[in-house]
């Protein structure tokens, strides 16, 4: 295994160089359309030329990252489901019976399933990538719920399998996340980095009804309160707040963008990963691409106030990289019509009088 | 080829038998997933089940029909490309090069060019399906653009095809069209159908400008005044107002919902000829997937009138039937979902608490 630090990952990334802007933007206006007419398909093209470098982009191979954890707080009650959920949804993705499965083999993508911290040692398990740190975070609501150590290790395994996926000649990386109770953990990382009260953002996850929302503002509430002194800077703030989940969702677009790997962020737990990313190096920010618009319920806000148009809404709010499933074959579609769509010239067609 | 009855086909259109509804409804239910959690493509595996009556639903092949026409209202000026680029761009798609071709292939459908009503003799031009009722229409803002006998044999061609598609072993239809100057007459028709003044849905099209968009509701204003006593019934308004890939469109809907075979309608043409094949029957409605909200002006309101909230929104305003294609693709990936994921059951996967 390379040796990786995390501050010299960070210190890597660099925002695109947009100097081809200019001819990017040339080829896509001589293709057989009216200039602009395919919208955001032509702004997503551009996008991965730009974040790849490349004049003549190529993305064939697609492949989605699967991160599962558990968390402490879940002892509070605040996920309709119980955490045995976890690995028994672990296995079930490794048996190709998710709806990750599914949607992965749609769009064509490999899908890679790694236990950043799953609590349980799921033996047996063939397919699966091991990358646990722990058993589980600590409860959050009465301290960290992991140290900076741990949260930075899970890190670092996140950048690492970005990068072997660049080796391994990856176009495009998708994220994904399984873990029972973590729009607890995502919620209280949006309110403290954003500095948006959890009451205005918590939702109801995979079904919480209303006093289940109440009960998890009042636990979130907790959380920021017991972990005050943490919450000063970005990687603290994760390690406090997170899970290994999300720092693994966090290391994997930190190495992403590092070697200039496109990555489609999934939905409401992917964001938090992803914002905590771009507090660490805000130059991540133009090699991610933003799949949909969760229904989870702060999502939109979170991501207005982030300034983001994610590509996708479809009310959908399972998480495990759905959404970026499918949002990566619109960005596939977006360099196919780049790369394979006849000019005004070659086709003989006349341009606008 | 089979004679059939324009009257016949559209009172042979029942809305769907709902009953498999709740059977339907257990199931998607069933699959390891929160439920009601993959939102809108749960909507549209129950709508693709409804519309084609299988609780088991099979969808593989899939064909997008792009019907092409000239409009004699180009003579105003109404366009900002000259009439010769509809040939020119049959031909590009007969070659492979326009965005439809892309795209059709990147969601795995077949396409077929339809020649509906070209004013050019497109000779050679192998792969062209040839259902030429006339060269193009007449300029609607003198007074009909088609005979009603006319209008009836456009429809019955895409009836045809629809019908000829389900034998084939078709399982979703898409609709897409190409036509200079054709977002004027499906303005027209949505003021007519609607009860909307021209100038509050008339938009830019391939690249008017302020000055080209008054013209054009000057022209269209001019073109329901010619026409009024034409514009009392749904079909008399279609051939006074519409063109012959509309009409076109119209039919295959028609044709689609008479068989069950379920189809995606594009965007702002598109929708005009739904809209025609909705006025001659509504039931067709539920075997009617809409595909996208256009970037042109008037879709939105036109959409919201009707009641319906599109799948996609790409700002795409491209036509062909791009946005079809990719809808088609969604809709795929939720039968999939529907017919491929494992439930709790059979993966040992705990339930809600």
């Amino acid at each position: 295994m390379t040796t990786i630090r995390l501050d010299s990952v960070v210190k890597s990334i660099r925002a695109p160089d947009t100097r081809a802007r200019a001819e990017i933007q040339r080829h896509l206006d001589n293709l057989t359309k009216p200039q602009g007419s395919l919208g955001r398909l032509e702004e997503l093209a551009m996008r991965f030329c730009l974040a790849t470098g490349a004049v003549k982009p190529v993305l064939k191979k697609k492949r989605i990252y699967c991160m599962a954890g558990d968390h402490g707080v879940a002892d509070d009650g605040v996920s309709a489901y119980p955490k045995a959920v976890t690995p028994q949804m672990v296995r079930n993705m490794l048996g190709g019976g998710a709806a990750i499965n599914v949607l992965a083999r749609h769009v064509g993508a490999e899908l890679v399933v790694v236990d950043m911290g799953v609590d349980d040692p799921l033996r047996g398990a063939p397919g699966l990538c091991r990358r646990k740190v722990r058993r589980g975070t600590a409860n959050m609501a009465l301290g960290p719920a992991m140290s900076v150590a741990d949260a930075t290790r899970a890190i670092e395994a996140g950048v690492r399998l970005a990068r072997a996926a660049k080796r391994q000649g990856v176009h495009l990386l998708g994220s994904g996340d399984m873990g029972i109770a973590n729009t607890t953990p995502s919620t209280a990382l949006f309110s403290a980095y954003l500095n948006i009260p959890p009451a205005d953002i918590a939702g109801r996850g995979t079904g919480l009804n209303d006093q289940g929302i109440r009960d998890k503002v009042r636990v979130i509430e907790q959380a920021l309160a017991a972990n005050r002194r943490a919450l000063t800077d970005p990687l603290g703030t994760l390690a406090a707040l997170g899970g290994f989940e999300i720092a693994g969702i966090c290391g994997l677009i930190l190495g992403a963008a590092s070697v200039r790997l496109p990555v489609v962020v999934d939905g409401f737990i992917s964001t938090a990963g992803a914002l905590a990313a771009l507090r660490l190096n805000k130059a991540a920010r133009e090699h991610i691409f933003f799949s949909h618009l969760s229904d989870e319920r702060g999502h939109e806000v979170i991501l207005k106030k982030l300034g983001i148009r994610p590509i996708l809404a479809l009310n959908m709010r399972l998480g495990e990289g759905t959404g970026a499933a499918l949002a990566m074959s619109l960005i596939e579609a977006s360099v196919r019509i780049y790369n394979e769509m006849a000019t005004f010239h070659s086709a003989g067609v006349s341009e606008k009088s």
